[in-house]
């Protein structure tokens, strides 16, 4: 399981602030307190930075390399905001967010891929847009395994995002993703998968249980990696639940581990 | 999905002791509150009196049909304590749980199923004992579809239980269970799937979050029924939560329903 802490996005009021104020203190203690709860990866963000969005990053990624040692995920669709992130990403293999199967983009990006030897993250879209069906979100998988492998870029570094649409505009949003997450675990099983948490539930109520729900239930389907709050005990402790139940912590160590430090509120 | 209300059990110590006190009161009271809070059935289970099972059996059935329509799912391993509970039963198609693969418990159970055209719990457990792994329990499935249906039983009256093991005495525990579910949806799609939810973490801590994680888990791989606690809002919540992302709530009519009459406590 690979935990890619959400927090330092400038989507978010308290991060917005904290750039706008120089606030160096702010942003390395979220850094901070996000790899100390269990975070693999910090995700750095400021795609709402849109006339500075290359220097916002810099200063972000510095900020976040004073004080943790994990490696980050640069995550922005502007390949030169990527690049100046890269760039000062230092330790470890970084994680670049993302890809997509659309032209111009898969172009612009694949370049940073290669020469920083990352993580990337795949998502489900091509020129055509956003799928809906599994089928289409298929095709795209397919193209993008084989474009990238044909590349260089190692299968065990492709993390898939199936791109998550509200179950409150089609039924069927949730099924599309779980089916293609079963395709992708059946057919590439070293290819990983990678998604948000806050989109299935969006235009209904207690969207923090339709959250928890989703994420036990891709991780039932063959999701291996999030992109989530690691302070959020509720949810991490589900994560830790549902990695025992699903055999994947032997003797249930972490699971008991997370249990002594206190992580359930149960 | 549907619910067997799992309250009325003399394992239980207030229904113990409603049973010792003859609290008529108290049996009617348990058996409404579960039918107001959704359960399809009431089970109704007095294994624990080993002396009077039979006649304790027809008492209780008698004070839950008292008052509520929906129908009994009568719960003994004794055929004798079976016959006394149907026999009362009435209203609407009785379930009985459980038959097994047992050579003795089959012959005597399932002139019972016939005779009552009754849905029929069937634990994967034959004279051997009970399974490990996901493939002994797919051997006595097998057995027990071919046999069931032979003698006249149609496949959308036989309600699998996997049967549960705790995680904590092997890692496996939980996935076998859902490689056996996964069977079963993919081969007998008529078949249906139950199961109690209390045994999967027992001699872990915070066993409420192992069985909310696990209920989400097995629904995830198909299953449609569960023997539950209908008052427990926090399980029928994760439960309404997990039908309507797996696009078996159109609409999420029912989702929001029971968000408006308050289920939900986040």
């Amino acid at each position: 399981m690979l935990i890619v802490g959400e927090l330092i996005n400038t989507s978010r009021k308290a991060i917005k602030e904290a750039v706008a104020n120089s606030d160096e203190n702010y942003i390395r203690d979220i850094a901070k307190k996000q790899a100390e709860a269990g975070a693999h990866y910090i995700d750095v963000n400021c795609g709402t930075m849109v006339d500075n969005e290359p220097e916002v990053m810099g200063w972000l990624v510095k900020l976040v390399r004073d004080v943790v040692d994990v490696p980050l995920c640069i995550d922005s669709p502007s390949p030169v905001a990527l690049a100046a992130g890269l760039e000062l990403a230092a330790k470890g293999q970084p994680m670049i967010n993302s890809i997509t199967a659309e032209k111009e983009r898969y172009s612009a990006v694949l370049p940073l891929v290669l020469k920083y030897k990352a993580k990337v993250v795949a998502l489900c879209m091509d020129d055509t847009g956003m799928p809906d069906t599994a089928e289409q979100r298929i095709d795209i998988v397919r193209k993008l395994v084989a474009d990238l492998t044909a590349a260089g870029v190692p299968e065990e570094d492709i993390y898939f995002d199936p791109l998550v649409k509200p179950v409150s505009t089609g039924d069927q949003a949730g099924m599309e993703v779980l089916e293609t997450l079963r395709f992708i675990k059946g057919e590439y099983p070293k290819v990983h998968n990678i998604c948000g948490l806050s989109n299935i539930g969006f235009g209904l109520p207690n969207r923090k249980v339709l959250n928890q729900v989703f994420m036990i239930q891709t991780m039932t389907a063959g999701m291996d990696s999030y992109i989530m709050d690691p302070l959020d005990k509720t949810m991490m402790g589900f994560l830790y639940a549902s990695m025992a139940l699903l055999g994947k912590d032997p003797y249930c160590v972490n699971y008991l581990k997370v249990h002594r430090q206190g992580l359930y509120q149960g």
